[in-house]
């Protein structure tokens, strides 16, 4: 089925303790299309880059899979940039540049090719630009995954609750959670966050795992424990085009699905902190993408037959 | 199986964001103790309280099945006491006040009917007292476990380092499974701190839940998503005592039977954190304990059927 994307395709520039890049590719859409990519047939962009943005990058998603059509270029414009240095747990970080660029006012358009989308994921960006989205698509998708973050439930909650109202699954982290419904327990943060709109909500807690939550179910993939985070920056945003990339992938919509795309979300992102950037995400094979998604599942794995 | 138990029986006093309690009964031991109670056939009871305790919680100890004839009375002296308040996140907590009293010059005596025990979990106290338990014993159990924490880190590192040669599993949280490594990761700190003895880790995360660790494998068992952590006193004790009381029990030492015992520590800790204290460990059914394991096991429950 086929999967429309949404969000910044961008340069960073990222320090950790590891080392340090100059500026390279990222951007939330860049992240999901990249893990999508390796589970959903086809991968519609729609994002907005200046003249500066390297063509190899954008025939690299096209290679693997990813239709650019309604990927803006804004020639003798800048793109989107972000810089930012880790502290030493790799749990926190300070962000140095932020420079908007062509993404201060982009306006999306929805290429007529991209109509009629299965699935529609609306990665981190103004609400006000997800609700556009969601209004120039003609008919509704069969499931709309949304993320947003902090910095739009401090400027723009208005237009974050309209554009919640309109989603199936939420994907916050824990402490956009807590803000988001005022409750410090994840449990009744969930309900007052699912009483906004999205009927599943998923809960990430970085290096502790993810929690998905649907009526009265709530589902718990952990993260791996890994050697070394070598670089999080996409983690998230890799978290959750493997999460919609596989549902896409099944054509199924339930709680069942759901937490199995849970699984496939955490086992790209495992992929994706091993190396700095989309780095990791662009060549990888499926072979080793199942053999993670195995670890995974050992790692809960436990025998106990009770009867109460 | 039999279960001996050293640790602390203490006095403490509580304040969290939901209320306070005056001098309740506590201590490593009273809650390793009566968690083990629900599992475990006998539970043999090594610590040491003042003339101050009161006989009624000796009964009741009794009468949960734990035999008190190692537990010392120092007529005219007081019980060790700790104070505590809880911050509102509940994962930090000021210490306002500590009076070792007859904790200060323990000397632990092991009953002859103790001897030859099976199962020995050594609750946090100081390493030289939990050698001398372990030299004072004839026979080496068939388990030995251990908890310790990061003030014995700093104060008695070379004793500690001695006791954790001789034991089977160590029981510590991630922030003292850092300090004891020196390593941030807890991957590689579980290497270098197995390379100390432990065959057996469990590294605790509290709200996160627990690894165990043991030659290549990881297990990860989650923490039940609560609605209220009333007071989290004495859960990493209760986890101790489940996953021991369980073990002994089973009267089996395998990595299986770990994970299993590491599920049986989490529900019963996920009981102590409803109410103040050991309140909620006092009449525990087993219909409830069980349902609360199959939550645990439901919480991680996945079916992917894979191959690669």
């Amino acid at each position: 089925m086929s999967l429309l994307v949404i969000g910044s395709v961008a340069f960073d520039a990222i320090e950790t303790p590891f080392g340090k890049t100059d500026k390279i590719i990222g951007g939330a859409a860049t992240y999901i299309s990249m893990a999508a990519s390796y589970f959903a047939d086809r991968i519609n962009l729609v994002s907005v880059v200046g003249g500066d943005f390297p063509v190899a990058d954008i025939n690299r998603m096209e290679n693997m899979g990813v239709n650019t059509k309604g990927l803006q270029i804004k020639d003798g414009e800048k793109s989107f940039f972000w810089s930012g240095r880790y502290h030493n747990d790799m749990n926190s970080r300070d962000t140095l540049v932020t420079e908007l660029n062509v993404l201060g006012y982009f306006d999306p358009v929805i290429p007529e090719e991209y109509q009629n989308c299965d699935y529609l994921m609306l990665g981190n960006l103004s609400p006000d630009v997800q609700l556009k989205v969601m209004e120039r698509i003609h008919n509704r998708p069969k499931l709309v995954a949304m993320d947003t973050m902090n910095f739009w439930m401090d400027v723009a909650l208005d237009d974050l609750k309209k554009a919640m109202k309109k989603v199936d699954v939420l994907i916050i982290n824990d402490e956009e959670a807590r803000q988001l419904s005022g409750e410090y327990s994840l449990v009744k943060a969930s309900r007052v966050i699912r009483d906004m709109g999205p009927r599943y909500l998923i809960i990430k807690k970085g290096e502790h795992g993810a929690l998905l939550f649907y009526e009265e179910n709530v589902y718990f993939a952990p993260a791996l424990p890994l050697e070394d985070v070598f670089d999080p920056t996409g983690a998230g945003d890799t978290f959750a085009g493997g999460f919609v990339g596989y549902l896409a992938s099944q054509d199924r919509v339930d709680f069942e699905h759901m937490k199995r795309g849970v699984i496939f979300g955490s086992a790209m992102a495992s992929f994706c902190v091993e190396k700095f950037g989309t780095e990791r995400l662009q060549d990888l094979q499926m072979d080793e993408i199942l053999h993670r998604i195995n670890a995974f599942i050992d790692l809960t794995q436990v025998d106990i037959s009770l009867t109460s």
